[in-house]
């Protein structure tokens, strides 16, 4: 059983801009704390999300069962990220349906819920507004900013954003922009949802439906490249699901890894923003810091003065250690200090949320010498 | 410019019967034949198609520009497979959207368009009926059966169903079976189209409609896994559709990979049946030699008698080369001549149709060789 967990929510009344050329006004962040921040404001570590998560990232809800935070065999009392020694942030992305400002809010321009108008978000709007929050924390420097996947991207946009405000940036199963083939899978996932007549153009709130279709089909994509073809082969292989006699069917289920997908799609079709999945998956395809420098990530890695960890998984195909190696090869590049550990994993992208001795082990050594460091 | 090919049909009255325990009654087959039929009918090569494919395997239709076979730089006149030496057959699969009985034809049983009704065929129902064609064409054995993709699937099982009338085999880009991950991308395809409310179960062409957003997701996603991550960066990268700005736009197209798969998936529905692309993804996820023999496929493999060629590419990531490897192995395990190639090419598993100097020598050489052996 993990410590209990409260949502805390924070709302700004200065507009913030955005990269795009729009701004948003009257925005509020949803957000949790573990720990406690020490007299000298140095040992805060903040938390970014990835695609289908929220400032949930350890503990448990009081009085819910199953309710524990996505990252919280990370991070709690004792733990690889120790919240007896550090004051941990998380905090929920705008345009996610999980507490801050999105699409299911009113837009204070038209008092009409947002729905498609609300704002395109990226990563750097992201940080921006997760800077702002620090500072009403009172938060200047971060002992360390950390993140997976499109969190990964955040913690690693922090360190051009805010070069002085993060001592150390630990990115993992992450890459420095997205390949033509995750774009791809995105953009078909966008489809499903954006043609599904349910959708209405983005505005299905105010017919009461929901685009469930279009989420399933993205989901069931997204749960594809989330695993490694190894471990889909070891948990489900060609097992059918009804004994072993085959029931030539092609509506029906049949084998075991259609009733696994068809449930996952399912569960999120349930509780997941179909604006949000939009907006998300295109802050994914637009992090691109090399784009402003010609391309060079080099170059765009020049203004980062924080330490790094990397960590990628040898099975992940979605951001493959490659994609890792190009960001630590930046770095060093710019003679910055990067470890960085390759973790022999069977699970694919999901391996970043699971249990795993040796990946516990080195995010847990390289926070226990951010400590060391605090405490020098 | 190619020979004129001409689309020929052959319909049969004797019922057909199908590995789900229905059959078939009053079906017809389209078929083209390409060079002549030897004296003693022995240089006959049956030609099996993939998914999207038919019996319109090479030569132009008179009169139609860019109607070129789908394997026409394979198969001609002086081509690797070549109609001056060989009598060449491509036969359309029953359950086909392209000549052959299917879905959309009149169910002689109930007066009605099959539609979802049409019985779910398999690989080996494909080869019952081309066998029943060959039959009825006076050809007792083929010089070659050849097919990639799911057409090497049936091409392999030729070997074991018939292995008396099959001298050689040429299966390129296939697998012994389908991978859980193989499985999964067609079920999220097949999910597309069920769920897409102009599908009517199956009986959308009574509504006069087509589902046509779930044939086009269906394709995005098979296109994806048609190409190699590497052909993608290097094809479209994350270069932008429109110049070099930055649109911010969650619906519309920003990177050229949006619009390139969303043409695809266009183009595909407009002359895709929905009912046939359920029937034929499933016959790809029920092919599977080795169950019946335990998980076995040496065991399933020992019937063939016939010699062979694999071919696979080495980016291919939807059939790579370690499952053609499965079948080498197999087939050595039971000590019959095998010859293997795996080919160096960027194309990932479209390499299969495209023109490649070393695949095209590979394949060039084991015809002239079969060419010899039936001048000797």
């Amino acid at each position: 059983m993990s410590f209990v967990a409260t949502p805390q929510f924070m709302t700004f009344a200065a507009p913030l801009p955005l990269q795009s050329g729009a701004s948003l006004r009257g925005y509020t962040l949803a957000y949790e704390t573990y720990g406690t921040l020490n007299a000298d404001r140095s040992n805060a570590v903040l938390v970014c999300h990835a695609l289908n998560a929220s400032h949930h990232v350890a503990g448990v809800y009081a009085g819910q069962e199953k309710s524990e935070g996505w990252w919280d065999n990370m991070i709690g009392p004792g733990k690889a990220v120790d919240t007896e020694r550090f004051f941990v942030i998380g905090v929920n992305n705008l345009g996610s349906c999980f507490g801050s400002t999105g699409p299911m809010h009113v837009n204070p321009d038209s008092g009409r819920v947002y729905g498609a108008d609300f704002p395109v978000v990226t990563v750097e709007d992201w940080v921006d507004a997760q800077a702002r929050l620090l500072d009403a924390l009172g938060i200047e420097t971060l002992a360390a900013v950390m993140g997976g996947s499109l969190g990964g991207m955040q913690a690693l946009s922090w360190t051009l954003q805010y070069p002085q405000r993060v001592r150390h940036a630990v990115v993992v199963a992450s890459a420095p922009n997205l390949t033509a083939e995750n774009i791809a899978f995105n953009e078909v996932a966008r489809r499903a949802i954006v043609t599904d007549p349910d959708f209405h153009g983005g505005h299905f709130y105010e017919h009461g439906v929901i685009p469930k279709r279009g989420l399933r089909i993205a989901r069931m994509i997204g749960h594809i490249t989330y695993l490694s073809d190894d471990v889909m082969n070891e948990k489900f292989g060609r097992q059918l699901r009804e004994g072993i006699d085959l029931r030539y069917t092609t509506q029906d289920i049949e084998f075991q890894i259609e009733s696994y997908l068809r449930y996952q799609g399912d569960k999120f079709s349930e509780y997941f923003d179909a604006n949000t999945y939009l907006l998300i998956t295109r802050a994914l395809d637009y992090f691109d810091p090399a784009r402003e420098h010609g391309g060079s990530l080099t170059a765009a890695l020049a203004r980062a003065t924080s330490r790094f960890l990397l960590v990628s998984f040898s099975t992940d195909w979605r951001f493959s250690p490659a994609r890792s190696r190009e960001i630590v090869k930046a770095l060093l590049d710019n003679r910055r200090s990067v470890s960085y550990a390759e973790i022999d994993a069977p699970h694919g992208h999901d391996a970043f949320l699971l249990d795993d001795a040796r990946y516990m082990g080195v995010v847990s050594s390289y926070f226990d010498s951010i400590a060391k460091e605090l405490a020098a």
